[in-house]
């Protein structure tokens, strides 16, 4: 008979372990009196259920993608009734599984779920969704307590339910699973191909993606339509274990999903590619290439729900499944009283190497804090915390989207993930970024080889738009400390900074320029030269700021009295501190960064002074306004126009004029 | 014999096409006397040369990776001297093949092929390599006349590849095959996976990829190591004819090319594996990850010279496949004299779809012109585009990073690319849009469904950091109109525009405020409300600008006089006209943005007043300074604080101060 079934099957198209679900039907038929049968005739009523209050939903808001939710429903009904281990009541029970949508555009999918479990009521789910002040939005945020991770922008949440997935293998250890619902669309991201690559790598058994192969995209088929086994050949060949079904056929679903619950031999995780109908429940519209994204009208959507049998409000009870209660690991081994690393004045230390040090130090101390690298770690030093903490350090190799994205997942488990790539590399991952910021998680990133002053590697390599890029991220910190101490300082704060918060770092050693017992708070700004003479304000930050200190030392040998600020806090910016110097200098002011001209350190003083109404400026902004070629870091300083020379020059100018 | 010889190389696991191999094989015999022997020996002289010569540079140099370029410097020799059909004294004749050196920091190789191929001096290579002010700069750039697009971030170079392919194939019809050299680490990145996906999708079988497997990345082995197997599992499950060889096995590569130069009956892409080792040549550091970027010191780079056989000069000469040589294919169809649409005043058109007409007219009249979108061209309207010249439009489906690397790769074959999808989503090839501006191409890009105007579909679809971003970029141009007369003007100026300009659009239909005889010169503004008696300016851009003519009409009623400027240009934007203006209104000045408060229009009106020295300024900057959730499009510009009772309050409160 099993044999019969696994045939059948594979006729079918479905690569399904059978004797595992046999064994779970088993489990059941001793446990329950309801046969399978009665089981799925359930499920159809709630599968029918969530495509109804899709439809409502959508149609309610007059936005929306009801056909996109409605080709996922039969997968959403078999998963929530019969495999999510999930306890509705306590979303922060730690053996919770995860439910991640990709497909983030499919919400009323997402939020009918909500309803089908009974945390959302029917008129919250109606009334509320894409509504201003609500939080059934648009596309799913963690403003609900059943949603991990912000999606929409396609490509991510399966890349994010990597990192929740590497969190539950490796650090919590706990068996709950991450599943992932994916549109088939977004597996044109590459980044898809990264999360599986790295699911594989790290032998995620724990991490099930569906993907709801619908055909359909937003303009038309997608590039792979139905071909479910080409799909299936590129998931195997990255590393997973594959199924293809009908995503339709609620037996095929569940059997599929059974199996994939079973840990896989080769600890692969599993993807199984199912074959569906966009706007499935609804002849009308089923397949059609022109209701992508649209809601029905009301004419519509009364007949829809007509033939699909009806409002209902049923509520999942009896079918669930349970999550695994896991005792508490118990407390966390008390922290190590490892210090802040500290430098002796006028040593000459890189700040990538605070950086790796200070990680590394506050890693002892904080055992959530975890660190990930995209495969140059012997550049930002994240090393050191690999060496020291070896189980909280993931490699991503080259893969920088898929390193924000699994931190994020990591934020969402607790965690406080420290990312680290070159600056310039950090731009690869920027949508990623921004989304991290949608999930509302705290995330330190960290870029190395900032500017021009990295030398001869060329344009490729130097950050250059790093700080615009996370300044214009909604809550974000920015900081760009010059010496090893303030490196150090800045660390321990991101260790406790709430949302995106970046550190951008250099190259070369330099002196270090603060005492160890120095503090650095966010938002501020050290005064390096002051006197009551002062005629003109330097402002740099990182790099910069040496050449504002040798530039205040020449221009005191003419005579010129400079303040040196030094601006390691580029968001927030220290106001109070500009407003000082540049009233105690007549309004002149020399700022001077390793950065384009546009949305950096020149853009942030420029904001700031002009937000509080200063007195009339007189401002010379020095910023990397050419294309970079290869060079010394002297000679690239230089062609900039960002070293002492032009430094001293656009201050006498100021002066003189 | 020739089935003796398949059966070999199979069990070499060497997978080609022998018959076609042995094709050539008999060509070249019957039409010279040297034998396939003599002349691979040659060929290992030039790898023993192309490694010394990449010694020498990275030694003189005192950096730079040699030992990358030491791993592919047979693939490099027996393609320069057998197989890349290249005029060097011609970089640009149509008909050359192309050569992408994906696997930018392998420049040291890439130079010692230019010395081998005559059209750089031994004394170039040695002394010019990662100078100041010299072209042979630490990674590829268009600086040099026969690189097409600059590399150095990994992954960008194959994406880019696709495009020259594309023009290739489709726009110029010409039968040159692309080259590109690819590293192994690099194929982490989700970008290279997107690149073979759209070869494929597009039947590439003119882009011939080699993976230079050596097995080490930065710190140490790479994901798959040396499984060329697994890769090229992966890369034929994404659509590629692949090959696996020993890359240092000089037959064996021969044999990979020959085979790959052969179409392919299913009109594939072709990728060949190649097991290589790094530092190959150099006894003492072979495959140790140690070497990694690293130059040798003059003791070490003087034994591995002389163990390579000393310094040699030889220039290829006889060997050289030529490339052939086609007709010119006569002059382009004279341009059609469609004009630019044109629209009533008052009439509601939104600026995305003006954005659609335009580019679809400009495209009638510059044959140059191509569109390429990311699945939403319904949305962004480049579907009009693609409507009325389907033969200039590549759909690149959901793919941002592969569609701005393709546009890269079209505008270094001399196309007028126009790149579309939301502004949200070209967040997701920042690393791409900085990497063609060092490339030097000219590329338009268009970011449609900019800020929180769009409503319901919450902060994931939203670009509030796209003006930012953009600004950032070296050499860029970023324009943001309000109407559509305006946007099809740029549109217009953005077809001769240089380096990287973009183009925000809005979602909704707004009135046209233009007469189609208004010019809009980048860099410039418009006043659109003005008097001599006005008291405060009002600046906005795009939605922002309705709000401020809205604002200013009722300031009016309460006697308050406003003047208004559309910034239509920001990037550069028109300083004449904001000087003009705070002085007139007393510094009072009011900026409007639908955007993150960092880097864009504030940004860029306080940078430019403080540039010049503009008196006192009394100046709020109204933006999007919260994290927006879903609702109306007035909802939403209402919480954000930029409508036109944000704007009336603001003024007021400047004038009332």
């Amino acid at each position: 008979m099993a044999a019969a079934v696994a045939q059948q099957s594979e006729q079918d198209g479905v690569v399904a372990d059978h004797h595992a679900y046999a064994g779970i039907l088993r489990t059941m038929a001793t446990t329950t009196t309801v046969t399978t049968e009665t089981i799925l005739d359930e499920v159809a009523e709630i599968a029918a259920q969530l495509r109804v209050d899709s439809i409502r939903a959508s149609t309610s808001a007059g936005s929306g993608h009801p056909t996109s939710s409605m080709s996922a429903a039969d997968l959403l009904a078999v998963l929530i009734a019969r495999h999510l281990r999930y306890d509705w009541g306590d979303p922060g029970l730690p053996d919770n599984d995860r439910l991640v949508f990709s497909k983030g555009h499919a919400s009323p999918l997402l939020y009918a779920v909500f309803k089908a479990a009974g945390v959302v009521t029917d008129e919250e789910l109606v009334a509320g969704y894409r509504r201003f002040d609500q939080r059934l939005q648009g596309h799913p945020t963690p403003a609900l307590p059943w949603v991990d991770v912000a999606t929409g922008s396609l490509g991510q949440g399966l890349p994010a339910g990597v990192g929740i997935a590497l969190a539950g293998k490796y650090l919590e250890q706990r068996p709950y699973r991450v599943w992932v619902l994916c549109g088939d669309s977004e597996m044109a991201e590459g980044s898809m191909w990264e999360a599986l690559d790295k699911a594989s790598y790290y032998k995620l058994s724990n991490l099930i993606a569906l993907v709801d192969v619908n055909r359909l995209g937003q303009r038309g088929e997608t590039e792979l339509g139905w071909d479910v086994d080409r799909y299936a050949r590129r998931a195997e060949a990255f590393g997973a274990r594959t199924l293809t079904i009908d995503g339709h056929d609620l037996t095929q679903i569940d059997r599929a999903l059974a199996s994939a619950e079973q840990p896989d031999a080769k600890d692969r995780p599993t993807v199984i590619f199912a074959r569906t109908v966009k706007g499935r429940g609804f002849g009308e519209i089923e397949d059609s290439p022109d209701w992508h994204g649209k809601p029905f009208p009301p004419d519509m959507a009364d007949r829809a729900i007509a033939g699909l049998g009806g409002v209902r409000h049923r509520v999942l009870q009896g079918l669930r499944p349970e999550p695994t209660r896991r005792a508490s690991r118990g407390t966390a081994p008390p922290a190590a009283t490892r210090p802040r690393p500290t430098y002796s004045l006028g040593q000459k230390v890189a700040t990538r190497k605070a950086y790796g040090d200070a990680l590394t130090a506050l890693g002892a101390r904080d055992q959530r804090v975890v660190a990930l690298d995209g495969e140059v770690n012997n550049s930002t030093y994240a090393e050191e915390f690999a060496r020291d903490h070896p189980n909280r350090y993931f490699e991503m190799f080259i893969a920088e989207q898929q390193m924000v994205a699994a931190a994020t997942g990591l934020a969402a488990r607790g965690y406080r993930p420290f990312v680290s790539t070159f600056a310039a590399f950090l731009t690869r991952a920027y949508d990623f970024i921004r989304m991290a910021s949608v999930s509302g998680v705290d995330l330190a990133m960290s870029g190395s080889h900032a500017g021009v002053e990295i030398g001869a590697d060329g344009p490729s390599q130097m950050g250059l738009e790093d700080l615009a890029m996370f300044r214009a991220v909604h809550g974000s910190t920015v900081l760009y400390p010059s010496d090893a101490t303030s490196t150090a300082a800045l660390v321990d704060a991101m260790g406790t900074t709430t949302g995106i918060s970046y550190l951008r770092t250099t190259r070369g050693a330099y002196p270090v320029l603060y005492a160890e017992d120095e503090s650095f708070p966010i938002g501020g700004a050290k005064v390096l030269r002051e006197d009551d003479q002062d005629q003109v304000t330097l402002v740099g930050a990182g790099i910069t700021l040496y050449a504002c200190l040798e530039a205040a030392d020449r221009l005191a040998q003419g005579g010129i009295h400079a303040r040196v600020l030094d601006c390691y806090s580029i968001k927030p910016i220290d106001i109070n501190a500009l407003v000082a110097a540049v009233t105690a200098t007549a309004g002149r002011i020399v700022v001077a960064e390793d950065h384009h001209p546009e949305g950096g350190l020149g853009s942030a003083v420029a904001e700031a002074l002009v937000s509080v109404g200063a007195p009339k400026l007189h401002l010379t902004h020095l910023a990397v306004r050419g294309m970079p070629g290869s060079g010394s870091t002297d000679e690239q300083l230089a062609w900039a126009g960002i070293d002492a020379d032009h430094i001293v020059a656009a201050a006498r100018a100021l002066v003189d004029h």
